[in-house]
């Protein structure tokens, strides 16, 4: 089971992120609606913490990022300009035999011929351009123009307000703009969970440059990036660089890097690393009349910046991180029984909870009222999960399944009743190895809050 | 100007936003989408630390609270069931003069009729409803089946999830679902800036209860949130509670409270906290066949819980937040001259940068080598924003329109220059008072960390 190709491991996975409430199926009461999911509340917090130390590290933390945040619902002539209505399309066929609509280029050949793998039929359609792009109506009539489209990726916005954000932010090339938002396709057959869904979230960085300094900062970015998954608990070793060959490249661009990860269902990429020169802008520039050079005080040249950009996919991190995370060890417990434990080995700066705070014993009022304390005294830094019901056994076993990497017990010794020494320490219980040890809780946060950051 | 009923105060609000990088019309360059706007750099942390505020009081702070982020693109089914597909409308007319196409309950009487308000016209078709949801097509058939909608509100994915969060979140009624998410309505006529817009962010919290416990609830949360209000700078002072009357509540609310604010252009919704009784929860589960009742261990019942929902938009209470803060003041600088300082007086809890750093000259490298570690020093916990470039005076004053609480000068005083009881000290400046005092570096997160979380 911990054999990471086991294809019986993703189903595990998939099975334990239901029972957990890290992830369900949207619509699920009412059979559910292809390719789009709901975090549950361990989700929902997992997902946060990827996104905040993304922002920590990409925008915070560095003087030449700011962010943005544009909307979803976009002017047709933006994607128009970029490309998207034109060629964002994936080739559709369909089995003649049971109708099923198909990706072809996801149809497997069988005996040097393309077979539905649903039926097994041979007889396909001509292979047909569908746009990926969802489209609304605006407004109040239904005139073509008031068409408005779900973004695709959530790039083109940044390009869109590249000016505008140049004017007031004080910022000189090189200097990028992040972003962190939802973005929409319409995919033909979604799958792998939530890897490839129609409604997904991504973590874009459009970073200006000088022409010259492009294909440095594609280096620079990538090695940035890898640091990233590294510092959030995916070992490098797990890591894949592909260098897209220029056949597979979009044609404006002059280097691409993929980013990819071992999933139990195949090597997927995780983000991409794009020098995409200076198409997009020029592109806007073209299209919308507006000038989106730039102006080097220094040099006093006037150029269209070009740019680099780092495109990472929130949901399939998620996956990444729960897969990496995911683990089944055989431990004996306190009765000498043998049994499965299921661990959720998460880096404690993206674990859901980080620490879980238990009373021994529910019924004894000094001990829960202790245990209160300790929370008040964590709560304001962190997320922490209190529990009293049941055997202390369990209630570790159930933080290890949401991947709590801390687990806190209130017990006798706390309030002082095995000796003076011991008052007001705690047991400190380490997710991964069991391990216990004891702590002051004067020491709590100092010890504590330097990992979960 | 600093009168709030000033007309003209409301296009200073909106001129400084795109001035300094708050908020930017979508699509701006080319023509704008109408109802749809992007969020400037520091619109984007101003909105940021909005959003993380209230998960911090309303989630992590809280035992009976935990969130879930559901997917924007929804099922028919749900909200055919919530009844949003047959009554979730507005009524339309047309003026038969000026083809305008109006919200009619919005079109205001003259001399005891309508008028268009674009041309004076007087004869208006008669008033039909106009759904307000944005719908789509998904996948790649164009069945009737196919139709997906952009959810109107947040609410409906918790009420759909409801079930499965209870089964796995391990939580006793009374509990909280909380989400803040995007969502659409197509509206007629968007309109003050960002408070109607098309496209819109919900803070929502679903507080589900025992049918006796309702009423009691819907006033501890509006205490809640009027505190919340408060704990971001917000007075009392400026908040109406209306409670709102039978005739104007949904059928089945008991009890709805409107939280309103005094905008510039007149009194206006903020936050609804409405008493939902089990209307939703009931509605799901006719509609889809599954029990979405409870089980109280304790006293045996089961039942379909009820709620209470406080419902706070993203996007109006940032538009009060820069409401309530622009300040226009006149200031005499140090050569005597008077001059008008624009200023936003942001609590510093949700000010999108907490603290400008300032070496007093960018030619000293000394100077900015110090400047740095203060910069390094304060960045992992707080934005920060760094400024080398020029007069000190103007570098706070631009801080000032930013909403920047604090500034930190790094000078020679710093660098002992000026005697060794100085060095390692800066000058610290308040916003709001403009005074300056005298702080050692060692002593910054301690003083400012407080303030700004």
């Amino acid at each position: 089971m911990n054999n990471p190709n086991d294809p019986q491991r993703m189903e595990r996975i998939v099975s334990l992120c239901k029972r957990r409430g890290f992830i369900f199926q949207a619509g699920e009461i009412y059979g559910g609606l292809n390719g789009c999911w709901d975090y549950g509340p361990l989700g929902v917090e997992l997902k946060r913490n990827l996104k905040d130390y993304w922002w920590r590290v990409m925008v915070r933390e560095r003087d030449d990022v700011v962010g943005l945040d544009g909307s979803i619902l976009t002017h047709p002539a933006v994607l128009k300009a970029s490309g998207h209505v034109d060629t964002f399309s994936d080739p559709m066929v369909d089995c003649r035999t049971c109708k099923a609509r198909l990706r072809e280029d996801q149809v497997p050949e069988k005996n040097g011929a393309k077979q539905c793998p649903n039926c097994g039929g041979k007889e396909l359609t001509e292979a047909r351009p569908f746009n990926l792009m969802f489209q609304t109506q605006m407004g109040a009539s239904a005139e073509l123009e008031s068409i408005a489209y779900l973004r695709p990726e959530t790039a083109q916005s940044i390009f869109v307000q590249f000016k505008n954000v140049l004017d007031t932010a004080r910022k000189k090339i090189p200097f990028g703009i992040a972003q962190i938002g939802k973005a929409f396709r319409n995919e033909i057959n979604p799958r792998n969970y939530i890897f490839r869904s129609r409604e997904f979230e991504q973590m874009e960085l459009e970073y200006f440059c000088a022409p010259e300094q492009g294909m440095q900062l594609l280096d620079y970015w990538l090695e940035e990036r890898l640091r990233f998954y590294e510092n959030i608990g995916i070992p490098r070793t797990k890591l894949h660089v592909l260098t897209v060959p220029e056949a597979d490249r979009a044609f404006y661009s002059k280097g691409t890097y993929d980013i990819e990860y071992e999933f139990p269902f195949g090597v997927q990429e995780l983000e991409g690393v794009a020098y995409r020169t200076n198409y997009d802008l020029t592109q806007h520039q073209n299209a919308s009349g507006k000038s989106l050079e730039y102006f080097d005080e220094e040099t006093k040249a006037k150029f269209v910046p070009h740019v680099v950009e780092p495109s990472a996919g929130v949901d399939r991190t998620v996956l990444a991180l729960l897969c990496e995370a995911y683990d089944e060890e055989t431990v004996t417990d306190e009765k000498g029984k043998s049994e499965t434990r299921i661990v959720l080995r998460f880096h404690p700066r993206i674990a859901p909870y980080k620490v879980g705070v238990f009373p021994l014993l529910k019924n004894k009022p000094e001990l829960v009222a202790k245990a209160r304390e300790v929370l008040a005294l964590l709560r304001p830094h962190m997320m922490v999960f209190y529990d009293e019901g049941g055997a202390i056994g369990r209630r570790y076993r159930r933080q290890d399944e949401a991947g709590t990497p801390f687990g806190l017990t209130i017990d006798f010794e706390t309030l002082g009743e095995k000796g003076e020494e011991l008052r007001d320490t705690v047991t400190l219980r380490h997710r991964d190895s069991m391990e216990q040890e004891r702590i002051a809780i004067a020491d709590l946060l100092a010890t504590l809050l330097p990992q979960v950051q």
